[in-house]
């Protein structure tokens, strides 16, 4: 290894990195806060039984995984239900429901770094526990689009696609699946992109359809049905019943996000423990990977030994979300904190107050900065000040010590005598 | 292990702790950007050889430490600074200087969990690297006196003890420590308040110190000096040129936060690597562990591959300064975020409008929160919006279908029937 260089799959952020990670954070925090979600946050490592549980054995291969010096089995977070269900799980009886949370946590996982997909990553996730119904589902999605919007994406640029455990399930068994080979069917359909049509086709009957059924099959999961005509899809799959789809699709109607969101019932989400509702939003293109999924898992508190609870709830990573938002010019040039004031010296008399008033200004929570060139050319010193995107530069000259100095306004260009007194005040202000 | 218990020494965060954990977090960051450091990152992993560049095989044994799965051995951070000086070293040549860069990443420690160290907890880092002289050191005890102050924090709670490497050196070697055996010395004096005296004494006497100068040197640092009087200093200790601590006191006072420090020899800091100035925060009552501790470490860079560069710096945890806020009473009680308006429906006609208005509100960037409840009593309700401290609680009646609904401010209690058109700007103030 170069002792100079970061793990495989990691990134180092330097500042203009790491204010576009804050910029994704604050977002996810913001629209979380706004829609009534809470933070939580918990271990960086958990046991490593912990994350068995929900994905048996396999998972282990995917984790950073090692023991401590009791030789306890720990593992870093791969994803964070697990934790939130142990959270939930450990105090269920204590916490007022519903139980709305959120969190951005950094999350890694033992695999090939490949586009799209790191070895760490930041993501966010939002749940709702105790709650049933389109509401909770319906607001889960919302918070979604709430974010998009937030970020400048328009419903052309992204696509939330949703389908339903239960619509597609009557469907399969209308065609012909048994029920005990339904999560298998899943499974493959999750799986249909990434097949040869033949490989696709010769799965599908080994699970009871016949090949026609199989290519009605793959007809209805090409269509896309959109919010407000349901009509459309009962139609195509002669599903008569769609009383869970229809109670989210009045849901998405009332709170005005129906031109983003689409039925699409190629939605499948790999995991077996969702029960309802699921959803994944795709870049509009269908280049990318997901952007975000999540659904209804109403048996997942219990698996991790909490009461039975509804929940329903998502997770959008940081990875793809930026190339979307890089991709469609959304993502500010520089979202680094910009000073309030700049201070300059013209003179040695002028460069003895700097610190003074520096120190002065922060104390009472103004962002100044000074340069610790030793020139006194204003000029190269007023440069040194729109770089660093300052909206003020304070220049100190000999009158310095007796309580004046010329304020720059960086924006507009005017430049007046202040008295150091007034200073705080013109900054901010106030 | 228990399927509900988080591993020994991380923390759940529940929705009050985590708040908390941001009001820190948000706090240390303000201080930060204020004081004009730029924020950066690292990964949470890094090759454990990294660690053993400044700390030796040592190490090894307090990091949680793996191999993946091509054989690479990587450990979770313990401390950023490691990560810091490669992120400098990688691009000391383009990165301009001074390099003002801060962090509050979390770290792990696999140590014993005991009061004050826990093993995962978030560790607040500036520095500032490419810049010599006492000015940067003055800026890194600032601004940890800033976050000090701006937590609510004053002179008789806390203290920030200076010390410098120079002048001890001088010390030591004045009282017959040989030049070889400095380190050892300074190990020493770390280690003292955990030693019996005799055993002290044997081991400074190995060193070279008659037992008289032994007591001598216990003595001066025993002693506190106060910001603005070297003299003293100088008179009990001996040493003339105290150059460097000089110009670290003028600026200490230039910059108006004398009072929170005093010179106090007895501060090492246990790492070999500091070069100059050594500092340390703690609790005016000296009951608990250093909250804070930094100084100057100038070939800390050029260990890490990069080019010789001054550099000085500090860090910060949250376990002992929340500790301290508590005890002091400083922890404001509820941290986390309030809405701004609470809407609950006084009838069932009213009770179709909720998440519609809810959705519009948050689109808007309003913090918007309603009832899950179906009851319909408005007394229950708004003890809901109360418990929540929301700002507002909107009330849909009948009326809502028209357009209209009674808008409570829920701290002055006035009520009000309004247009739903206005209500955006009646929340915002706008």
């Amino acid at each position: 290894m170069s002792k100079l260089q970061a793990p495989r799959g990691t990134r180092d952020l330097y500042p203009k990195d790491c204010a576009w990670r804050n910029f994704l954070l604050d977002a996810w925090r913001r629209v979380s806060i706004r829609n009534g979600f809470e933070e939580v946050d918990g271990p960086i490592f958990e046991h490593l039984d912990l994350y068995k549980v929900k994905s048996g054995d396999g998972i282990v291969s995917e984790l950073f995984h090692f023991e401590d010096r009791g030789g306890r089995e720990l593992a870093i977070r791969p994803e964070f239900t697990p934790t939130l269900a142990r959270m939930v799980a450990a105090k269920a009886n204590a916490l007022p429901r519903p139980i709305k949370w959120f969190c951005v946590p950094n999350l890694c996982r033992a695999e090939r770094p490949q586009r799209g997909r790191l070895r760490e990553f930041w993501q966010w996730n939002a749940d709702i526990m105790g709650l049933e119904g389109a509401t909770a589902d319906a607001e889960c999605i919302f918070t979604v689009v709430d974010l998009m919007q937030e970020l400048g994406l328009e419903p052309g640029h992204v696509r939330m696609k949703i389908s339903h455990r239960t619509t597609v399930k009557d469907i399969l068994l209308k065609l012909g699946v048994a029920e005990d080979k339904l999560l298998s069917a899943f499974d493959l359909l999750d799986r249909r992109d990434k097949m040869e049509p033949e490989a696709f086709t010769q799965a599908a009957a080994k699970l009871g359809m016949e090949p026609d059924r199989v290519e009605r099959f793959e007809q209805m999961c090409r269509c896309k049905y959109p919010c407000g005509e349901l009509d459309q899809l009962r139609e195509q799959t002669g599903i008569q019943n769609l009383a869970d789809l229809e109670q989210l699709d009045a849901q998405l109607q009332a709170f005005g996000i129906a031109d983003w969101c689409e039925y699409d019932l190629g939605i499948v989400r790999g995991l077996a423990y969702y029960t309802g509702t699921v959803f994944e939003v795709h870049e509009a293109s269908g280049a990318l990977r997901a952007m975000a999924g999540g659904g209804r898992y109403d048996q997942l508190v219990e698996l991790f030994g909490g009461p039975s609870m509804p929940a329903v709830g998502f997770g959008m990573g940081d990875v793809v979300l930026s190339e979307v938002l890089i991709d469609k010019g959304l993502m500010p040039d520089d979202v680094s904190p910009c000073p309030d004031v700049f201070i300059v010296a013209a003179s040695d008399t002028g460069a003895t107050q700097v610190g003074p008033i520096a120190s002065k200004l922060r104390w009472k929570g103004i962002h100044a900065r000074y340069s610790y060139k030793t020139t006194r050319n204003v000029g190269k010193l007023l440069k040194e000040a729109a770089t660093a995107r300052s909206r003020f530069a304070l220049i100190l000259g000999d009158d310095a010590t007796n309580g004046k100095a010329e304020l720059k306004n960086m924006e507009t260009g005017d430049q007046q005598v202040i008295a150091l007194a007034d200073l705080e005040k013109l900054v901010t202000g106030a």
